[in-house]
């Protein structure tokens, strides 16, 4: 049985939370594995240090900073609302060591520039995450020791199956330890203040109830804040138009490298490295051969096929690793009905638009509230009043009532730069001249974020 | 001629800008003053430091702060908008001493717990502020030496008259250089990080345009996030219940000294003493004599008050240095109708309703957007397009439409705590059990600010 | 007995600590009291706000920073060094309200201007302090709840006479909860950065011994920065020669009252008003009249004897309000014999040199190794390593070994800055111009401190 | 001719700047360039962040902040110290774009894991810095483009032979704008304090003169702070066990890799792909073989090597990508006679020593003071004083003087750490008895770095 403390805890110093406190040898063993080492070789934000150079942080830190959010507020709970009986709504101590390996596993199974990868070749990763934690790897090892069914609990949390709601919302919901984790990491890290909010109030009000975790009224405007600091990191950061453009760029320039191999000879598929096969090769990923994936493995092939035969898959690869982005026009009433004949132009101009151009949707749920006629579990913030009933959120802040339910910050058509200096012939004048007008408007008129 | 530059600029270490930085003769004289170094003497937030106690700056580093802004925008304003001709919309070089004189002077005028002052002594120190300006001072003959006219200028400009709006407009407009300085002041004394905002970011993109001033669109997400910082700041700081608690005593006991004042014989007032004479004889006070009050004046007398032979004016006095706030409900539907019957619970308990009770309104513009038919100045916050458009704030945030106009906070009715303990008899004991349920769920159900 | 556990902590919002947690009835009460809030009107650093007008705090937030420091060392001593039997050099559990009052009274008999105030007047804050916490007190009150002799074993705390050497250490000593408290607290108000280090490291690595207190050598590096910041602190901040210039005037000028009072006829004694006078009959003060006197009655007598028909006195007042500091040099070899002449010349240019000229020592002692012949308490800071013997600091850090041991930092003379501009006759004008160019090349050899 | 102004200037959000404000075309180009952009893929601090897991921030950030520091002075010095005439001591505007173009470049030959790569590979960091400003690459394009001579003047600063001594000095001395950013942005990304200083208060007291740049007398605490800060983020970041550990394993994993790659036969050079192979085969890299190589260079490789037949290489392939340093033990008197008996007894645990151990100092400079009879440009850190005389700074600084010189910190024997877990035959017992207990009292009696 392992899951005794360590006699002298262990920290790692971290620049959000100071200190990182180890205290249990199950926690410091999962770290020490292959699978939590390799999330060193993971960034974070993938493509967004690309506009703001300081977010260049990994997956690592912020899987042991989500880790220290848990650990402050099960220490909390156990001190204030520890549990007599089962299901009084009150924090049962013996789920305090699941509650930590689910917030410092909750990202395991991330790759590099997930979102991106996973789109184009069908991987999952919250699937992987399951399936490291229960499959044959030093994580699983570990967590059998704690017990024979503790892997499939741990993999439960993540999968919001477990029982017990309030170790589940603590991992997954609106204002759980990831969310809080990324915000202020993120925020530190790009150098914007828009991510800061005030976490240990937020910790401090924060309760266990029979439904899962509310919050004393208390701390209202804490959680506001943290919901408009939310709301503002997306518009903001995550989705900056110049970080869109890079991202649409590796699509792009994967998609390319994929079909080259997909379509060549055998003794022609050298160009794409042993680690890369397995993935390129369209079969299911071994749990083993994407662990071997990083950040590294992308970007050194991506290095090599700056000069692969191939016009485009050098080209995008160049563009990709010089930073040349695709610049954007955002799509309105005014803009959309131009789009084809854009194509067109961008075809024109030499450039294929299957890879130079492409329409790209942000968009995110800043606020969700409580739908009661809507059959899916609880996902509001609710404020714990003294005579046991709740407030959700939007009810009391007319800030979050205000971006609360699904927002489209903006579609946005990318297209080469370069496009911009042609000189068309006579058929396409008029596109050109229309469309370098609308350039002009649509930069004027859109709030441009962080430089 | 006095608007020569010094050889070296001096500076003040600030905890907000680092350093603020002097440059001119005018501006070092202007605060070696007499008028100018007695804002040491007044605090910036009055009663507000005695729930934050980190909140005990006074108006002088305010002050020089926002002389701080004001340098650091001409400079800006110098640099890329230096005008070539009148009135062309650009920024004329000779405003910057005139704007500079005006930011530190602003609050010149202010005087020891200014609202709670104001309001009883039927003061008002903005029109105290022109006087000291043009008035028989040190700061006018300061002014004075750089032209007979500057005085009267440096006043137009507090007094909003004067004809460029440019230079009125950074003086007082709802993001002007007085606000940005309290904001982050008065956030980084008390401690809370609610009024944060990023001013490198609003002051890069802030112009000069022939309407006064206006902003670059990619400013806009920090100018929101401003305005909801200054909102937040009003909710949680400036309006907070326990130092309206202290402001009410405090205007019932000076209100209290000042009828036994007027009510004594000659020979009996001597516990008002000399400085505070000129102020309570109800005359009008002249600038001499305004000058001479300050915080500590007032502090010292309640003192001295602690033991005046009237059981209301020592017993306030105590009250009020010993921090014994009376406590609030707030007034709703359900409360309204129930006051008169408090007011009377209030007197059965032997205090005296006039001085132990209050009803206090907190209310406060968090934005005011453009009223095309009103006929008044512009007063919302612009954004310039390229093409010379302006686009209103409110129009481009959803967060800042949802919180403009005039709000309310709260009203609440102020009694003392000692009441919740009285025993009443029969004739009253349904009053006061009614109004013991109602504060205990007045307490749950309202989003307690800060501590 | 008063014990006891408060149900819901309190905090109090903290811009050092950002939340002081108040979780006992005694430490509420204590806050509560009169003699605790009268910390409000005491500025933590007095004349030191004249020069880093940032720093304006009161003693009020102070004391409640040590408290909480205090209270975290004791919650993570019980966590990890609870004792199991008597003197074995680990923590008792129950010293932990005893440390926690000792911590937030340390200061309680601290006056305005303490400094100027003991020198002058002959008292003595430490044992004030004492006084105050076994005197007819509210505070005596409150402590004599938890049991009879417990004000007596505070008071013995701040006596260094406690039994419990750890306990004595925690309060005072080299590294105690006073000065890291006031080193952060003085940083941040002021805006410097030299008070900085790392608390956290530093109390994690604290340990009780059987002598004391002592540190695991992994704070070793934490510990010297911490040495190292308060070194430059006191060079930087709280030695600063424009401070000096005030206290220097503050004091002359007090000294000049209290001799006007002492020979003036009874009728005219009213320049001192009633709180003053207890201090300047000289006879030893009241604790009840102590407790009267805080910052504001002093600037208040201050602001009136600005017109006050003793011409010493008035301009005196009216330098020291309008912050017209004594300019000063440096006693060094080239600039002492000069000295006598020098007063000799500011009384011909018509100033009393008894109260127009001073000679000021700054010394302090910035680590206080062990002398091991010397017959008195252990004051070093020691490491403690596995096998239990010690290391003392300045034999692990050359940095603070160059600087162990007492240090005057430097000496000056005071005059005022108006003798720089006199056109002395012939009989002068040599002594004039060797003390206008000593003057100059003060300056310029000086390392000039802050602003 | 390019050296044109930008009509807006752009700026780069920065952590430690807040922005970085670029107003020439050519910086903005320099930037753009294929070269600079590969900067973003070699991270600042190497393998420090296996310890400090916050430090994975590259070379792009620190280039562009060391770039912003010179933007500043030279904006302050143009301001302040406008040149009249050549040679006069003050600043020549003219020498503007070059200081920028320098300072933005300085790192621009730097490689993947530098030091243990230039060790290794015998490549020259400088070196390569020349020869890609110098040779053909769009760094050269676009400064040739300002004139055909300046490439060679941007290499000549570098390499510290260009004529204006303020200009070198800014680029490469004991305060540089290399030196400054790196200290800031180190301890931001570590989390650490120590690397903390006041650089506003630096860069307004620093002047040029005649012999290069001085710093005015109020300048000197700050300037020592400073020199501190470096000397502590050395002791504890820079030389942390743990990274010397990891640096160790990396060296013997590259050492052992080329071994292997020129043993083996043409077709089993297949594991050492494309972008290495220039590397491995011994010849002088080409400044475009080595621009190819990166931090994912290396790591891929690496990667892949986990599954190399060599049981070395993929061992230590192993250890390293999972992050399990050697251990190690300080060399002291005690220690230095063991060490061959523990050489000898790794060996018997079956480890090759050539391979698993080392011996490995850290050493620094942390200030250099002035040797006068030393024939070497000046280096010391010089204060001036008004009647044009200099003081050296160790002469002001009683912690300086403690430190100046050259330190070794300390010397280390490393091993693998399985080694403690063995259990010798009777032969070994003894060694490894002693072993034991020295590794023991070491961990005891050394101060711990960082966590």
């Amino acid at each position: 049985m392992l899951s005794e403390k360590l006699l002298n805890e262990k920290v790692l110093r971290d620049p959000i939370h100071n200190f990182v406190h180890i205290q249990d040898r199950v926690i410091l063993d999962l770290i020490n594995t292959t699978e939590f080492q390799r999330l060193r070789r993971v960034q974070q934000l993938g493509i967004t240090g690309s506009v703001f150079h300081g977010a260049e942080h990994s997956r690592f830190g912020h899987s042991v900073g989500a880790y220290e959010i848990a650990r402050r507020i099960t220490e909390h709970f156990e001190q204030y609302y520890a549990s007599k009986e089962a299901n009084d709504g009150l924090w049962q101590a013996d789920e305090r060591l699941l509650t930590l390996s689910a917030a410092l596993l909750h990202d395991i199974g991330h790759g590099a520039f997930s979102h991106t990868f996973e789109h184009l070749f069908n991987t999952d990763h919250e699937a992987m995450t399951r399936a490291i934690i229960t499959g044959d790897t030093e994580i699983n090892q570990i967590l059998s020791q704690v017990s024979p069914d503790f892997p499939n609990k741990v993999a439960s949390v993540i999968a919001k199956t477990y029982p017990n709601p309030q170790v589940v919302q603590l991992i997954s919901s609106q204002l759980d330890v990831d969310r809080m984790d990324y915000l202020l990491r993120d925020a530190y890290f790009t150098g914007t203040k828009y991510g800061e909010f005030d976490i240990d109030r937020i910790l401090r009000t924060m309760k266990p109830t029979v439904t899962g975790i509310a919050f004393d009224i208390a701390g209202m405007h804490a959680v506001e804040d943290y919901v408009v600091s939310r709301y503002q990191m997306y518009l903001q950061v995550y989705f900056h138009p110049v970080s869109r453009g890079m991202e649409v760029l590796l699509e792009h320039l994967l998609h390319r490298a994929r079909e080259l191999y997909l379509n060549a000879h055998d003794s022609e598929r050298d160009f794409v490295g042993p680690l890369l096969q397995p993935l390129f090769s369209g079969e299911s990923l071994s749990v083993a051969d994407y662990l071997k994936l990083d950040d590294h493995v992308f970007m050194t092939y991506i290095n090599m096929w700056r000069n692969h035969p191939d016009a485009i898959l050098s080209d995008l690869s160049r563009r990709f690793l010089d930073r040349k982005p695709l610049k954007s026009i955002v799509i309105d009433d005014n803009t959309a009905p131009l789009l084809e004949d854009l194509e067109k132009l961008v075809a024109y101009a030499g450039y294929n638009p299957a890879y130079y151009t492409a329409r790209n949707d942000a968009y995110d749920l800043p606020y969700d509230d409580y739908k009661p006629n809507v059959a899916k579990p609880r996902t509001q913030i609710d404020f714990l009043l003294g005579d046991g009933t709740h407030r959700e959120l939007s009810e009391l802040s007319p800030l979050v009532a205000a971006i609360k339910g699904q927002v489209s910050f903006d579609k946005r058509f990318f297209f080469p730069k370069d496009m911009l200096n042609i000189e068309p012939d006579e058929l396409f004048a008029d596109t050109f001249k229309t469309f370098r007008s609308y350039i002009h408007n649509n930069a004027l008129t859109t709030p441009n974020p962080e430089s």
